[in-house]
């Protein structure tokens, strides 16, 4: 069924990917940014800036639309609130909402997402919307890692799946054995760019094996939002912090813009490896 | 009695310290600084500069030395080593470390403790040489932890907690629930730079709660060495990092330069708090 398709559109351009996939079943498309942090729109979609103070009015216009069905899609920043400007939609939720704000991501989104379902409507992955945006197992580009990057891998999954414990951080990245960094809340743009910058010289040889960016969900993460997500600019800044590859948790990690995120991996010598976590711990 | 006493001597201020509580218990006291890594030696003392290629020479001249107890006392860069350069002892020796020196600092450390018992070295903990190096909890600042410090102080507990499981890491800085950073091999100075220059602006509320620095040992590990230490420099970094306090685990992390980091911490308003981490979590 052709139903029209609400995007909860945050930051990057999976918002994009999914309004033209959604457009290609024939669907209709409304964007819903936070006010303030504008989503990319190249194709001139309907918008509607939210505010968290005003959630009736966000869900008033997504029922106006016809949404039936959202799809949340990018990070926001956490909102700074005023609660002066609360309507009652929010005011009525905000015992459920204004506790999460201070949890760790994963009781804030499952919350989200609760509310969502509460008012009616039926949350969907991104990557039911797109089909191909979970690749399956396997090395995407011609460079291969090798025995030292497999070690470093393993490594890297061992530290997400203890952070995982305390819900924070989907990646790491390791070098030599060495854990240059460990992803907080910032993401893994900014872990890549502090490895660019600054925690890269911590290889014990400077000119030995560049290390690997691992990313996957959390354990018990809710594969419908924030399933974390490579794409191309992931693949420069990778390039900036020397890396060797990029390491993904086969299922649980989205590549956008597949053929470019390849092309530019196959131009830079770097490896993409698509692996379920048993086989690298 | 007033035996020799080798410090096995690397970055910061603590091998300085040592050598003077040393010194007033009437020993004499050799600095092993790794080549090109200078211990800092304001008092002239006699140094000897290793090599981990030329272990056998290190061994003999403490031994030369009459040191029978030695003390690891600030952090050394993992080596980049010259297999070409090894001497007879190193070699001999290359099979315990050289494993060592692609896994976790834990393993490392344990491994370097168990060459230099091996070669018949008493090895000392850098608390039992300085006896107040380890205060006693509570708030050592006039100014006091808040109800959300002491919640950040939680998570950031948790955080180390389960970062411990995977042999990494003994920080994390947390701020309004938030986790702006978590520490990796690159260490504390470091993860407080990066929040100062780039994660800061993670937080929720700009002008809310700056948030805490916790520090605590990892779980089994070997106190004797590389025991979390925090002094006035981090108080400085804390508070370029915009944060609220510090806050370290009773009985697991030293405070060096005691009444500067309080003086500095009374200055710039900022809290130190020792507390043992079942109070927060």
């Amino acid at each position: 069924m052709a139903t029209p398709l609400a995007i909860i559109a945050g930051q990057g351009s999976l918002p994009v990917y999914l309004a033209r996939a959604a457009a290609l079943q024939g669907r209709a498309v409304i964007l819903a940014e936070m006010e303030g942090h504008p989503a990319q729109n190249p194709d001139s979609l309907p918008v509607f800036a939210y505010r968290v103070e005003k959630l009736g009015a966000l869900f008033k216009a997504l029922r106006k639309f016809g949404a039936q069905e959202v799809v949340f899609a990018g990070g926001v920043p956490r909102p700074k609130l005023d609660p002066v400007k609360f309507d009652l939609k929010t005011m009525s939720l905000a015992p459920k909402f204004l506790p999460a704000l201070r949890s760790g991501d994963d009781g804030l989104l499952r919350t989200v997402l609760g509310i969502f379902e509460s008012e009616g409507f039926a949350v969907r992955a991104a990557h039911e919307v797109v089909g191909d945006l979970l690749p399956a197992q396997g090395v995407l580009t011609r460079h291969q890692p090798g025995p030292v990057d497999k070690k470093d891998a393993a490594r890297a999954m061992q530290i997400v799946a203890a952070l995982s414990e305390a819900d924070v951080g989907q990646g790491a990245i390791v070098a030599q054995g060495v854990v240059l960094a460990v992803e907080a809340t910032p993401g893994t743009d900014e872990m890549l760019d502090y490895v660019a910058q600054s925690a890269g010289r911590w290889r014990p040889d400077a000119s030995g094996q560049g290390g690997v960016l691992f990313k996957g969900p959390k354990r018990g993460q809710d594969l419908r939002v924030d399933l974390p997500a490579i794409g191309p600019d992931t693949v420069t800044r990778a390039q900036k912090a020397g890396l060797a590859g990029i390491v993904i948790e086969a299922g649980g990690v989205m590549v956008l813009d597949r053929k470019d995120v390849v092309d530019r991996a196959n131009d830079a010598g770097l490896f993409v490896w698509v692996t379920p976590i048993e086989a690298g711990t």
